[in-house]
């Protein structure tokens, strides 16, 4: 696992790998990562619908390992098939691009 | 698994099962169940730290394969070593003996 | 979940239950579930392949949530990314509608 | 988390870091790591046994987590409150470093 390191996005990180994450999918509300603030810092955050809680709980395992491979942690919720995922850089109180990694790996990982 | 009844804790089970899990363990806000609002309903809430996100998923781990035997799911939330862990019964807007019996478990699991 | 009985397999349910998940899939090993003996008695086994490590094991977490909830547990192997899974019913020393049932949610959740 | 490289043990490392794993614990089969060969090659295997599957799987989660962050995974077998784990290192064709702390981790997950 490459780590990334902990420094926030640049403007050309921002349009060039944030951007697609946060357009990506249907218009709609959990199909997208949106701009969000968590303890006063920069996040993204995503809301996951699943058929039921062993297929959420499933994702969550996979999402956990990764997040475990990659020292980066997310803050997240779930209850029954809803997962809500909130992904910051605690240590640069803003984004950086173990959350642009952590969100793509996710997205793959839910469908 | 027995399956409790979606029935509200009546005056004697409130007594003599929900109280001691009030009361359990030593007078901190993290060691005991607290009785919070969820969504206008009566619910339990209680936090637990771990040593880190590890120990903190696979007691989550335990707690999920236990609630889905009880068809019973709680509210959860997590980041790294933390979990807060919110248990109602939807079906009958407050608590039930599914809350009391799950979270004997979870106090149990937490060990 | 309905629980099933443990009572062994019938002539008809072996028909018309068990031969279609012998057969589902490509005529490749890994694709359908083998007949095979365990401890003396009548089993079948699967074997899956995942891409890596997280996509086998968060497959495995989704089985064993099924499976704690059935109060039917497989017998279950791994390593990395390949997955061999042998269902039997030990109360009926061979096959029941556990196992037959088990095996339907382990396809399912394998794709 | 620290990797390890992929070499052999060497006879300072067995002495030191080895042994301590082979004969910790009372001296039955299953309270100690014992040299096993894997695919022909020297391996550690240990038995494991729980209260029940929920506690076993969720132990298994928490080995998971630390092997997909070691890139280093078990060859291991569950039935219900049963887990046989078995660590070798394919690279060196034999035990490493990787399979001493991997070890280490389990033993402590287990208590």
């Amino acid at each position: 696992m490459t780590k990334y390191p902990y420094v926030k996005l640049t403007e050309e990180e921002r349009k060039t790998q944030l951007e697609p994450l946060l357009v990506e999918g249907e218009e709609t509300d959990s199909a997208k990562w949106k701009i969000v603030e968590l303890n006063g810092n920069e996040a993204i955050k995503r809301t996951f619908k699943f058929k039921d809680f062993k297929e959420a709980f499933s994702f969550m395992t996979r999402v956990a390992l990764q997040a475990e491979k990659m020292d980066h942690h997310p803050d997240w919720f779930n209850v029954y098939n809803k997962v809500d995922i909130t992904l910051t850089t605690h240590a640069v109180k803003g984004l950086s691009m173990n959350d642009v990694k952590l969100a793509e790996y996710i997205n793959k990982s839910a469908n």
